[in-house]
């Protein structure tokens, strides 16, 4: 399969995660690697934001536990086992509250929630992935499809330099 | 003034502030109020995020302190005294390196930071400003067109029953 036709595979995945991810239900624990949705992941400090247009159509916000942002913030790599990333994602609307007050269509927030993903370093017990299991959760429950999440570290892959993550601190204004 | 050109004027403010900031310095301390920055505000816990499009073309992350996210979480207002609401802004990029990944144009991500303005309520100091004081600054230093930041209580006058505040608390996804 040439690179081009696995990463279009891949956001076809990413996509058909979220479409399905409403009607499933599952254990606890997420497949391939049996993580749990972190506890107090929302108290994490920020790395980053970002918005996906196209089929995705979110906004995002990513956070680390102490480990990852220590190692963000010194520019450390790899990131040293215990780092936890969650990158939690809402649905793009516009904020007619705050067009308003701006005078103009301009203002997109947060709709409703569409899921989260974690990626946890463990540099043995996931040697074959890099260092990070990967799993994503809804409403509390895991993404039950072994085959898509199986798409996860292929798509890192091309960010080895570093360490396999996408986003990048943001910088203090 | 009709409050259609009050709006106007302050959108146009608010772009005058970002594209003007970079070529000020002043005091450490922000006009109006005399508010420094919170020492440790990157730390804080994540409230929402936004884009604005437009002139201002923005993604932005709202982080409050211990006082403020208490209150969020609780559903409960006004904010007590002691509430920090601070707001990042980075200019909106799109990410060559995330669109390869997706197989298609479609991420946006920090590029230079633009500024952060914080939101801090004391109910009598400031009470001719609904209880809070206002400030921005750029680079660790103060907007300093106190003319500018008069506009900052006007615009969110519209908001009292959220106690003045735009942005709503993000669920967990």
């Amino acid at each position: 399969m040439k690179r081009s036709s696995i990463l279009q595979v891949i956001a076809m995945c990413a996509v058909a995660l979220i479409t399905f991810a409403a009607s499933r239900s599952g254990d606890e624990a997420a497949p391939l690697f049996g993580i749990k949705i972190p506890p107090g992941y929302r108290d994490w400090k920020l790395i980053s934001v970002a918005h996906e247009a196209g089929n995705l159509n979110d906004l995002r916000a990513v956070l680390g536990n102490d480990v990852a942002v220590k190692a963000y913030r010194e520019g450390k790599l790899p990131f040293p086992d215990g780092a936890i990333i969650a990158r939690l994602a809402w649905e793009y609307v516009p904020s007619e509250e705050n067009d308003k007050a701006f005078g103009r269509s301009q203002s997109f927030v947060p709709g409703a929630p569409t899921n989260v993903q974690f990626m946890v370093k463990d540099s043995k017990k996931y040697a074959a992935t890099g260092g990070w299991e990967f799993a994503q959760f809804k409403d509390g429950k895991p993404d039950a499809d072994a085959a898509l999440l199986k798409t996860c570290f292929p798509c890192h892959e091309p960010i080895k330099a570093r360490d396999y993550v996408f986003t990048q601190y943001a910088p203090n204004p």
